[in-house]
């Protein structure tokens, strides 16, 4: 039998409070001396008493849940953005329901979800979704944060690193350390992620007639493996490569390897996120740091905000990274 | 303005049905012909209907909601665990609530989300917790499954890898293949995982009369990397070391590369996991591989047979893996 019978009543009685002391007390923000919380507290613990945050949920209307969907909980740095999330939201009173999207898009499925559990907030990672989608969660007033995907035009609020500026700065550092011949290994196609990088990796070599050869990795380790090995078995193969995300990049790395070219004495591979594995003696990956506990608090801050005031207008933040130079690109002389 | 206030009596209206029909067509497994079904739905959308899962979930008292609680989203092993929790329960209608517990402990706190928002079930996975927590969810009747945690006379159900079996596997192939200067990469302390491999592994050993050097390795790429750093600098080195999980392997792989110690050729090493790196050219790792997609549905199939029959006793299930031979072990002839 469930302990779930023993209610606010009773916890009121036992302690000598009223009952409305005691919703107080469980209510978060909500005025009551130290001395009567701590009084409530120990009554409702020897009873075995906990508020019902569903029952509370239809009366506030706030259920302190966050829809989180996240495509690719594989690739490490989305994996480790997720418990960060899930840390910062629990220090500010919100809990995660947590959606793995399995194919990339978000679906009616995933949508009808954070609906139907009234979440009070949606964020959504590494997942495309159309602005119908957007449309539906803001209808319900569902505020929606998009962290590191960037839809033109979109009608909610975005935290993204720039990814434009990181592609730019690593075409330049390429230029600036002397190579000549360069080549794009890009994500999924369609992720606003890639595209932008390698917009941004484009303009910066236009400065110098150049052009990126192209291939495709599916932001992937084994397809960053694949493409390395066919750009590297060019006639003339490329002496830069630059990777969407580093988990290609290693791959590109270890495709290196095994063809016995050297890096970077025979080719520079530079990456792009700064996971943990980058760091790894073997790999010494030179790579785009994103700032990732700045861009989570600027996400958690931004949904409260417009959970807390529906007039709230979406905002849309670009946060910068910086280049992480470890011991995979070679100053080039001619 | 929510559009939440359009109620199923608006969707019977729009579509000219009754209103127990329109809760017949949102409940799953209600009977309804699919040609009223598609007439409800089609209602439904038009006037931006959901049903409210909470409100539902008061009357029906399931919420179909199952708490996760994951101790290191980091390890890939985990990450990859989460995914395939959230898909596998999914498809049988359910939701996850998620927590990263940042302590390796299972709290007060997490207990008492899962329990203020009355989830159907709760699964535990790499995190340790008390009896008195598991007796917390049972008291108020929600089943709790152990995922590849093993507490001795547990009263939950536990689903966990075979982990003594493996130790004294990867122990025997040690000896087969002809080692005789044995070490243990052990994980985090007081874990079931590590502790079990350790003792298998010890089995194993004593039949020869041999003793195995032990080492702490967090369970993390560094502490594995340190404690091989150690072990390899040893006067008399070890020929063979077990590491009790993958990412620790990896990190003693590279210590050896670093240290000029050839793989397999001057010392052999064998995981436990199978993590998807562990197949990446440059590690090649022999490892333990654990049935991960067996292991959670039998984890999803015995939790929902106790939220659907609280009668249901606890189950132990055992599963036993095997050994991927891979390149970082060698034969051995003296």
């Amino acid at each position: 039998m469930r302990k779930k019978n023993i209610n606010a009543s009773d916890v009121a009685k036992f302690s000598g409070v009223s009952q409305s002391t005691v919703s107080r007390v469980f209510t978060p923000g909500a005025n009551v001396s130290e001395k009567t919380r701590r009084r409530v507290l120990q009554a409702a613990n020897e009873l075995g008493y906990h508020p019902n945050a569903i029952a509370r949920g239809l009366i506030t209307q706030k259920t302190n849940m966050i829809g989180i969907a996240m495509g690719d909980v594989k690739n490490p740095f989305y994996a480790e953005i997720l418990g960060k999330f899930s840390y910062g939201l629990r220090t500010k009173g919100y809990h995660v329901l947590f959606v793995n999207t399995d194919t990339t898009d978000i679906q009616g499925e995933e949508v009808s979800q954070f609906l139907e559990y009234n979440v009070d907030g949606v964020i959504i990672t590494d997942a495309l979704l159309s602005s119908s989608v957007v449309t539906r969660f803001l209808e319900n007033d569902i505020p929606v944060v998009l962290f590191n995907r960037y839809i033109e035009d979109c009608p909610c609020s975005i935290v993204c690193c720039d990814n434009i500026l990181g592609g730019t700065k690593i075409g330049e550092h390429f230029l600036n350390t002397g190579h000549q011949r360069l080549a794009f290994i890009a994500g999924k196609r369609n992720t606003s992620t890639s595209k932008d990088r390698e917009k941004g990796f484009r303009e910066a070599l236009r400065q110098k007639d150049l052009e990126p050869l192209l291939e495709f990795g599916e932001y992937t380790y084994h397809g960053g493996y694949a493409a390395a090995v066919r750009l590297l078995q060019m006639e003339q193969r490329p002496d830069g490569i630059f990777c969407a995300n580093d988990i290609m990049a290693l791959g590109a790395l270890d495709a290196a390897k095994q063809l016995g070219i050297k890096v970077p004495d025979d080719v520079s591979i530079i990456g792009f996120d700064d996971i943990g594995m980058s760091a790894w003696p073997p790999y010494s990956l030179t790579t785009w740091q994103q700032p990732v506990d700045f861009m989570i608090q600027a996400a958690i801050d931004i949904l409260i905000q417009e959970i807390d005031d529906s007039a709230q207008e979406p905002q849309h933040r670009l946060i910068q990274g910086g280049l992480i130079a470890r011991n995979s690109v070679q100053l080039r002389t001619t």
